[in-house]
């Protein structure tokens, strides 16, 4: 099995381990929970003093000009294209995740609604995260049109002749399990849906391929594996073939044309720029703007690639870790043991006491999260592995530390019972 | 006439003069463009620097419970209803204020719909800021409804028996001509429509009275009076008869009523907190949180009443010196000369050169803005007064710059005719 010293091994061997220079991460902590909410970037405070105190301080609105804030979302959306599979151009950051999944979704109902209007049902997972199944709710109230949840295992049976689009997140926030997005998106296209994905878990975590795969539609997270801060811009993606051909409706001057010539009627921008809408978040996504960089500064080292490689690597001993050591406490793994089936992360059930387990791994400096279960599925254990400054080593502290809470039974005190708000 | 020397003396005399002390502006600066952007706060750097470095680095997901980022939109809105004449629990900050438009018209169509479904048009002015007309040309093409355009001295005899929703913004971007709050609503409770007022240019500048008046629904910016920051989230208020009425359709989880047990299903919270869509802005909203500070900071001091008394007497000096000093080199003041019916600015017009004199104006560190004209509009120079950080002084000081940039014959330099990208 491996050892401690196996690990420091594969981190004294590991190309990418000077990426973990790029983040300002507590000594004493293991962090596994990137996937939750990324980690502070070296960078960022001071970039973001220089907005406040210089281009918002001392040089007021003409840094609209001057700082370029007016074409952030373009210039930071045409990062994060280099990350899942877009062109220049065929991204923005803006809003969030949820308002830009409105978006989309919208504009995908609209061109469904022109091409195949018999078509009035949208399909996703009922394990999907939550505000995806609202939003989508809400538009098919709207529409009055069905949305159709469906188990993960079913997602090609499901695609029927009735279905407009399939709205699937890429890799499950409770499982880690991952879609084959090619393939999904071929069997959609093949039903003659429209396909939207989610990549609030995948962007920055594994390669995504959004051109090659041919999707439609596709909206993701700031604040998660893109390191951009908490309730961080979100961005927004659109196919080329369909960014032109619909006015999303949230319509708003940032989308325009020409926003400074204040004309009354909407005439929308060409491309992806019409799926701004209000004044960009200059502070919020000048931090989103560090954080997207230290992802990109993976790229001379092997990018996305070489990060999914160092995430299968991170996943796989966890999970094997885990089973080895942890089996005997009534832990096992319910994320999937194929690699390809995983994302960036691994989590844990127990019978009882996952919520306990994990503040008392909090209490011993490794942060996981809790995700509680419901009539089908337990409650979870959960543990992201950013590879960008998550090292083998970390890995298997954090293994024994769940060792000895276990083996200790401290996660039996009644002060890792007590709920916070946000758990 | 006023001479500077009586500027000075009312600056000595003004009660409000302290409130200038929680700014950190510029020296040499005179800005008259806070109702584009409001100046930085001094309270803001050490603010967002200890979000980014303490709450986000340091202390990561958990700052959700432990620095209550949970409820900032909840926080946040309860002191921006205080200068709204709202109710605690009754507003959030969130989002745009072109997304919030949205979630607002679209929760008065569904009343309206429920109520009074033979109502099809939303009635707005021809020149209210471009962002509302496009929202609502939107929402009026998705709902098959008709979007009417008025001049503002129409309001009354376009409440025809088939308005539905009159939307309005209570200060005009451009003249600053202010509508009567509550007259208008009454008149179109009387006419069977529901109001939706934009307070962009009224939140933080001029009393606003939404309960007195009572209104159906308002939105705002946190950016411009506010002192925010750049893209500063926005706010939405609903009156408590409507919040819990409908869903609003950006039915993210942070308005559903147990966010955090991630049902599948959508149960809206009770009131206002259901105009909540995705994760909130924690940056950019602490932000937001000093900059109305700096307005509740004039609370014991009269609040926004003295406020309004010092704002109109900055204005009704600024239009009293253009027009005495300025006539004869062909500008005229277009906002109402009559106090009641302006907002916190004066604009000013001349027949050619309006960018151009701006420009000069900038160079001599006269802040300002234009905004362009049309067909039935001429060009106009932009003058806001926040009477937070405004001086008797720097309105005499700018007038005076004016007059030397129209005497000089500078502004005809062709440097000052270069149109930036955002002007």
């Amino acid at each position: 099995m491996t050892t401690r010293q196996d690990c420091l091994a594969l981190d004294a061997a590991d190309p990418l381990a000077p990426l973990r220079e790029h983040f300002d991460l507590p000594d004493d902590l293991i962090y596994l929970d990137g996937n939750s909410l990324g980690v502070l970037p070296r960078a960022t405070p001071a970039r973001v003093q220089q907005v406040v105190r210089e281009e918002w301080g001392r040089d007021l609105i003409q840094s609209w000009n001057t700082a370029g804030w007016i074409d952030l979302p373009q210039r930071v959306g045409d990062k994060i294209a280099r990350l899942i599979g877009a062109g220049a151009g065929e991204a923005v950051a803006a809003d969030s995740t949820s308002v830009n999944l409105y978006k989309v979704l919208m504009a995908a109902s609209h061109i469904a609604r022109q091409d195949q209007p018999a078509r009035r049902v949208i399909v996703s997972e009922r394990s999907n995260f939550p505000t995806d199944l609202y939003i989508a709710e809400s538009l098919a109230r709207e529409l009055g049109w069905t949305l159709r949840l469906i188990e993960p295992e079913e997602v090609e049976a499901a695609l029927t002749h009735d279905v407009a689009v399939l709205m699937l997140t890429h890799v499950n926030y409770r499982t880690g399990r991952m879609h084959d997005m090619a393939a999904v998106t071929r069997a959609a296209h093949a039903a003659g849906a429209l396909v939207v994905w989610d990549l609030a878990h995948s962007a920055g975590a594994v390669p995504v391929d959004l051109r090659g795969a041919d999707a439609d539609f596709a909206v993701g997270c700031g604040y998660k594996y893109l390191n951009g801060g908490p309730g961080a811009p979100a961005f927004v993606w659109a196919h080329p073939r369909h960014a032109d051909r619909f006015w999303q409706p949230l319509a708003g001057w940032m989308g325009h044309a020409a926003p400074f010539r204040f004309t009354p009627d909407y005439q929308p921008a060409p491309g992806i720029a019409r799926y701004l809408c209000g004044t960009p978040a200059v502070i919020a996504m000048s931090a989103l703007d560090c954080g997207v960089d230290t992802v990109l500064a993976a790229e001379p080292l092997g990018g996305m690639a070489a990060l999914r490689e160092k995430s299968i690597a991170l996943t796989t001993l966890f999970a094997d870790l885990v089973e080895a050591r942890c089996a005997e406490h009534g832990i096992s793994v319910v994320s999937p043991r194929e690699a390809a089936l995983r994302g960036s992360q691994v989590c844990l059930a127990r019978a009882e006491g996952a919520y306990a387990i994990v503040q008392a791994l909090i209490a011993r400096r490794v942060v996981g999260d809790f995700r509680a279960g419901d009539a089908q599925t337990p409650d979870i254990l959960r543990f992201g592995f950013t590879p960008l400054y998550t090292r083998h080593v970390d890995v298997w502290d954090a293994v024994e530390q769940l060792v000895q809470v276990m083996a200790s039974g401290e996660w039996r005190e009644a002060r890792f019972h007590q709920r916070a708000a946000v758990t």
